[in-house]
């Protein structure tokens, strides 16, 4: 058998990028499973001074605990993922729709997919995220528009 | 115009019954719509003396605040939603999957679909939890496990 192995290099670096392939696409489709996570043991990213944010990705639905200091802008921008914004500390000013929205805390704003959106924090804030289905570019960190 | 409509009452109330499906079969659907939603503006259900609750219903997704007094069952059961529970206070003990789990406050626990589950509240707790799609047997009432 190891020999086999051994002769057939070409054909396992094959299976091996085979493999990694498998395995990174089971992570971008988000396998549901059993998870217990305390917030504190979630890494917290830093996206700008005023911004941090942690993740908890579900299979169709994706939990974020955004943290934002006082002034943090975020510019008007849009996607496919409908999102529902709780906010659980402070008030976050929204631009949506031709209105604008503050939502305090314990305030709901639920954003249908496609909705253009921009937002304010006029205090220090913690909103609670969620989207479905998982925001791609929240995960593989191509979210510019937030990083300035 | 109303002649033919009195002349085909047959067809109208044929008519009127298939706008009614179509509102129920839209309502159903969970229309995805920009909502500004204060939680202290929201129906507070209650389900049996130890369990209340209150939902925002998105397209997608439903949130739903829920309410434990010390000692309320969940009693075993699954559901093809997938779930993320967010302990906001108190402390809910689950049983799933052959484990004991328990979620303080600041902790969460995502459950896959079909995964079957029973959960007690160990403290006064306020959870909240997430479901993809949204729980068609929580917004028909037919969740009668929970009304006991």
């Amino acid at each position: 058998m190891k020999k086999k192995l051994a002769s057939g290099k070409g054909k396992r670096a094959g299976a091996d990028k085979l493999f990694v392939l498998k395995r990174t696409a089971a992570r971008s489709r988000n396998v549901a499973e059993l998870k217990y996570l305390p917030w504190d043991q979630i890494e917290l990213e830093t996206l700008n001074p005023l911004l941090q944010r942690q993740l908890i990705v579900g299979h169709e639905v994706m939990l974020a605990r955004v943290l934002l200091k006082k002034g943090c802008v975020v510019p008007l921008h849009s996607h496919v993922n409908e999102q529902l914004s709780y906010i659980l500390e402070g008030a976050l000013k929204f631009w949506i729709d031709g209105r604008e929205i503050v939502v305090q805390a314990g305030e709901v704003l639920t954003i249908p997919p496609n909705m253009p959106h921009r937002a304010e924090a006029l205090e220090d804030t913690v909103d609670l995220d969620i989207f479905h289905p998982p925001r791609e570019d929240w995960l593989k960190k191509t979210d510019s528009y937030l990083r300035k």
